[in-house]
């Protein structure tokens, strides 16, 4: 790949830094009116971009994205699949920008993710994929941009601006899009009925308590986050955002997975963040919840009163929408952590807001 | 998910332990010739496979895997993407196995991968694609197993019996049974004919002087393993493997992911292994070497001479089969470094040879 990114600060020691002031803080806390903003602008436009989809009746989606916005892509894998069991795969950009292969993407919709809708590789894939017969549906924040020209539907974030590294508001209006669509693709009228309560919930959900979290990651260096089905992409939204901003090593792993080999990891008093939804994921992770917890694994897990580790508050919703409440909670700790740990999460070590690779 | 899985051995202090004398030494020891036999003894069935596919044509490919198998099916995705431009899929068998989905996978090749061949979420989503009108076909080491009597067409692995809990040689074995599909498949002559010298190679992979690494591994925690392209999935099989038998706390990036997030991690001296081949990919692999050695960095790299970073000997082969290679020199010094942490790496902490996961 080629980079046009250079690092741009290093490790920064904050003194006295109010959590509260910093970019992060204040831009994730905007997410629940952003998306009231956008259900409200994009109603006209999902429903019938939902009518055109439901016409084309794709053969299999394509997701592209990096970063946060891939993390989003796989929350619309696993409303795509479970809602219209339709094949859908995260596409390696580099097939088509380094590799130069034209796949065959007949009948596919291209589903393209991004804040900036600049990335060239994303650029590559999306214009490669249009070439051979994918039509292309862009998520961007950015509605001047490349990608959102290249795409034959746009739906907008309506996120803001967004200026701090860290991504947050704009993740969280990927995800409440996506489920819009897949509301008005799918016509599935209780999935769209619980949207529309997700801006409330939103601002509830920012002011949680989550401190037992912070108490954890404020002494460690390594956390495993655990999700599955619908909640596994904002687990790796949460890994990703705590390398991010706290130079924490946290990984993401499905409830499955964490038990083909990462368990070995756990030898070494590695803590566990679980989120959970109220779906058929719930039960298996409780258990794992509780056999962690029992053989001496911290565990924080969400919603989880009376079983092993600790229980962090979670409020209730349809439960393809709970992930998006639990990044929002989320958001909130992983700022505080960074803050306590003497970073500032606007300006995370070797990295800039747009990074381009191909 | 439900596990009948029960944590059977705790963190062991080994004494005078020779690493020359654990199983996973002696088992990983036998890929070369056990990937011999199995080029011969597979040759005629392959060859059929191949024209059956050819004629099948099939729109997509959906691979089914838990963890290293899942990591040959990263290797056979990118096989299959850059040689057959056919869209490629790693399902999530939770779809099937626990959201009770049933998928559209009409005219699909489902590309089950396991060595056992029975864990319950590879069979139940076995089923559930041949249901729906897929083509199963099983890479399977053990060919008296449930799932290859589920599949249409078994490609045995070949490896022998397998008694070290971390899996070694049959996955090797399932990198070259992928690759010889490929080159059947796509009647790939330049593949065909390198993949006769793979076996060679391989012997000579295992006594390549990675020493240097092993030294890094020694007063490491952590590490980014970093692949792109053929070679993402042996960075992630690197990764996991370290996990199992080291408890440390490796993770797999492609190089253009680890560019956004992962980047900030580098701020805590954690070292990088960049593992590359003879293709597209190798300059802006060579280059982030060189970026993160400038900037401090502890970077090893396979086969870069006069860059940044420690560069590791490999040998030459066709670049799609280099990371097979890679995969054997690196299952050496994972041996090496547990046993040099004290561990036995035939009996990583709270694991099981199968795992079964739903």
């Amino acid at each position: 790949m080629q980079t046009t990114h250079i690092p741009c600060s290093s490790h920064r020691t904050m003194n006295a830094v109010d959590p509260s002031a910093t970019r992060m803080f204040l831009e994730a806390q905007e997410a629940a009116d952003c998306v009231r903003t956008q259900l409200i602008r994009n109603h006209t436009m999902i429903h019938s971009l939902g009518a055109a989809l439901r016409q084309l009746s794709p053969r299999a989606v394509v997701t592209c994205a990096r970063g946060s916005s891939d993390h989003a892509a796989t929350y619309a894998r696993y409303l795509i699949e479970t809602r219209l069991g339709l094949l859908t795969s995260s596409i390696s950009p580099s097939i088509s920008s380094v590799y130069g292969v034209q796949q065959k993407l007949q009948q596919c919709l291209f589903l393209a993710i991004s804040q900036s809708g600049r990335s060239p590789d994303l650029l590559a894939a999306a214009a490669a994929a249009k070439h051979s017969g994918a039509t292309v549906v862009a998520l961007v924040n950015a509605e001047d941009s490349p990608l959102a020209h290249a795409a034959d539907h746009v739906i907008p974030l309506h996120a803001g601006p967004e200026t701090s590294v860290a991504a947050t508001k704009s993740f969280i209006a990927s995800l409440s899009a996506i489920a819009h669509l897949l509301g008005a693709w799918s016509t599935d009228q209780a999935l769209l009925g619980a949207l529309t309560q997700i801006p409330e919930l939103l601002h509830r959900a920012w002011h949680l308590d989550w401190t037992p979290l912070i108490d954890v990651l404020n002494t460690s260096d390594n956390l495993l986050v655990i999700g599955r089905g619908v909640g596994l992409g904002i687990a790796q939204e949460a890994a990703l955002k705590l390398k991010e901003t706290c130079s924490l090593h946290a990984e993401a792993f499905s409830g499955a997975e964490v038990q083909h080999g990462p368990m070995a990891l756990f030898n070494r008093a590695i803590p566990a963040l679980i989120l959970t939804q109220d779906d058929a994921t719930r039960n298996g992770l409780e258990a794992l919840a509780n056999e962690l917890s029992q053989s001496g694994v911290k565990v924080l897990i969400t919603d989880h009163a009376g079983g092993g580790g600790v229980s962090l508050p979670a409020l209730h919703s349809h439960a393809a929408l709970t992930p998006i409440l639990h990044a929002q909670s989320f958001y909130r700790v992983a700022n505080a952590v960074a803050v306590a740990r003497g970073l500032n999460p606007d300006q995370p070590p070797r990295l800039n807001k747009v990074t381009e690779t191909l």
